[in-house]
């Protein structure tokens, strides 16, 4: 996300405009990101009832209406959004920017494709902003080291899905040349898709082998998956341990205090301030665990 | 739960009826506890056998007798608990109470609704207590143990849960829009139900794509379950890794001081200083674990 | 397994014979070893062919024959154990003497019911003895390992299992109630083994919710199965990590020896043996590493 | 691999020859990689469309021509690659050896048993190179830490599947002698196929059981197998937690030493030693990471 500096307009209307939609300090400005979280669960609850069949033939015209309403709503708002910015290029190309463009389209790319107005559905990744709205920082403190995590693991997990895209390629094309169309794997491309589906132990089992080499291999391919699952958690898992905060070092004191230059964070055996030199008091006994 | 001493009445019959029932300490208190544990597992045994409908044709009216039998003496115990503590509302409102309601209400409520009567099979909750009952208290540390493990990283959870339902929710509509109702995406909703049965790796092959698209769509699914699971996991390990109390080094002694130049860390075997070749005091017997 | 003093004869026939069965240090040894595995592998497979129709119609005579002569060699085998140890009943009740007996009785418990002759593939548990009489003792030590740690988590893993079990009754029975026996939750026990089927992510998709209340609860369970997941991997992930010997301690010396009582063992730091308090020789240069 | 000195001629068109195919440091040797890639991508892509009836039946002649094509072209590739090495036996007998010979076999192999010819797909492993070629060292040393990391775990992982072996033949026959082949356990060995779709989760469905023995069996097995998927997953996570190397310390330093008392493991940030008070001397610039 672009940084406010360059973002807020000086002054005017453009800039109340904008701390009334970007921020959320202001009581306007709560009252606005309350109401636009309702409008994108409502419109979101809109587009999942017209799917159901049942539903859009009795109340088709009111939802139909309801969308376009929503749709223009989120329009007016991205035009605002547009205008109280400095350099609205950078609000575009930002990853809200094009969530909230995402947004819009759908509905006016449905006057040419019918279906592809559903797509308006992943105005629902707008949420993903609640966050940050409703201050939930910790959860943000949190959100961010998962993501700093899986960063760290990136490469392993890289090299972990090379593995796995190789070995479903091989897998499949055995299981077609055993199995053969006859048993449902009708092409190389279907076998790899049955490969992922029971690598990955989902099975659905709409296709499922039925030669006796072909269960064997199954079965080697299940318990292979059993195992490799083993593999990404494994490398998250030691990821998350390393980086989570430890627990107060066992050697740090956390209310130790030097009485010269009132620094903070001696070790339980410092005799010495580390930042003056002057002498520390000793801890009392009772405070060493 | 409530604490005791507001809840333990003074004196008289009903301390006596306290002790009995909210107890395990006393002979009466377990004789009554082990009953009641009876009566729960045979009145949901009951409930069991009497959705089976092979069997309810044959002994339907016992069991519907021996279903009001418990729910009578359920009643009776409920009463008998509000009566015999100073604060009744206190217990009404704790999670036990509650269970212990939610126990006694399905067949009440099954004059009505003949299906709701089979809810009694809830309290099997009420074997929770269980734990308690049988001085199991070191299992109960453990299950302290693992709740605080959850609840350390509850925010976690709660990051990753938003992120899967928000993924499931665009990964549904793209499903609907590329396979549509025709191959069993009937709807929005309903694509989000296979994202999750997908998702979670659980594929009960009820609705499956059908279209290369879709397919190609699925596999992304499944890799991308597959891979996050390991989110979770990584998240519980590490904590548990952390909250767990780690074992004493086997080798190092913490206490042991050479006396010639008060250094420490010799090891349990250790008969000289090894920094200055002193001989050490001989540890003492209990000390060694 | 019984300790060797209190069960080898002391001299004669049956010290000999103890030590052809028993033990794999002699030549003897070794080879009545090799065709005792051989030989159970042999009949298991028999078993498994003879319990194939069409191999069964062709062969079915010959297979009956050899299950026949595998069961005697067994049974004379198990006597000859019997014969050959001072006291027969602790290696009767030992886990080895069980099995060896579940390998010999289905063949003649198959006289009176003819299905229980195919248990008689139990035996493939006799393999377990293979670690040891490979001398696999590296293995043996690894599985001990595997065994403590999960011995240690036994309490929070029987926890753990309380509540998956508590949870899966509840969630049966309000499938039950929600779905009924015109969607195939036939029975409150039916539902609950859907619920185990789905909590496990296993997913046959023999019964599958079909109401979009069913659904929703059913994305519950999904979800919460795939969380949950993580708490007994967390589990044993931690008690694995705890209890794997750490790698070499940095500050442990492999190579350093004493001079003078020819210990080993000693730190990098240490410049007096631990044990006879001689001056050690510095370690060279480039041996720190 | 081989190691290259033994490998590389030491002059002539043969070294020049193999800088081209067996590096990638010059431009000739990028060139031929590059190409090389996009060949083998290709020709799968020819294999997998050819695999599609629909394809096949319209463009079957073009796609046989071209399998034709690419596999003499990996042929020729081949006998460069014997040609310009001084010890080709070691090239045909090192791992990319035999890949490489197995990309080319099977449309040779597809003259005699047509259908093997879709083996060919085998050669997307040549792709395994690209790490190498594509300079992804960071991720080859990811790739071998985990290598690593499950050569370490490998006993454990073999004591673990030997178990599970183990556990499946009995849990198949008990499963084949419950339901019996009217239920779909036609034989043991398929219900070893079915104990090993539901232990390890995947579920496909196509063979469930329908007595309540059955099921009650079979919960146990997917509670069983929703356990032990923790023990590789322990076993993995443990090892590569620990061969991961530490992040160093945040603000420890290793190097910093007190001039006046000698003492170490002062902060990065203290300016005088924590034992004697001392002033410490600056760390150079480049020495704080």
């Amino acid at each position: 996300m672009p940084t406010q500096e360059t973002l807020i307009p000086l002054s005017g209307w453009r800039r109340k405009l904008y701390i009334v939609i970007y921020e959320a300090d202001t009581r306007a400005g709560r009252i606005f990101d309350m109401a636009l979280i309702a409008a994108i669960l409502l419109s979101v609850a809109c587009v999942m009832l017209e799917s159901v069949s049942s539903i859009r033939q009795r109340y088709g015209t009111l939802l139909t209406v309801l969308d376009w309403l929503f749709t223009l709503l989120f329009t007016i708002e991205y035009a605002l959004r547009l205008i109280c910015v400095h350099k609205p290029m950078r609000y575009v190309k930002s990853f809200f920017g094009i969530i909230d463009l995402l947004s819009i389209l759908p509905l006016y790319l449905g006057l040419f494709i019918p279906e592809s107005r559903f797509l308006a559905d992943v105005r629902i990744l707008r949420l993903l902003r609640m966050f940050r709205i409703l201050k939930l920082s910790r959860h943000l403190g949190e959100a961010a080291q998962l993501r700093k995590a899986l960063m760290a693991s990136q490469r392993k997990i890289t090299v972990f899905l090379v593995t796995v895209v190789l070995l479903v390629i091989v897998l499949g094309t055995l299981m077609y040349v055993i199995e053969g169309p006859e048993h449902g794997f009708t092409s190389i491309p279907i076998s790899i898709y049955w490969a992922i589906v029971t690598l990955t132990t989902v099975g659905f089992g709409d296709i499922t082998p039925k030669t006796p080499l072909g269960q064997a291999l199954a079965s080697l391919v299940m318990i292979t998956g059993y195992g490799i699952i083993a593999v990404p958690t494994g490398i998250v898992s030691a990821e998350i341990a390393r980086s989570s905060p430890p627990e107060p070092s066992e050697n740090r004191s956390a209310t130790r205090l030097c009485p010269h230059c009132f620094s903070e964070g001696h070790d339980w055996d410092a005799r010495h301030c580390k930042h003056c030199g002057g002498q520390l008091p000793r801890p009392a006994k009772g405070e060493v665990s």
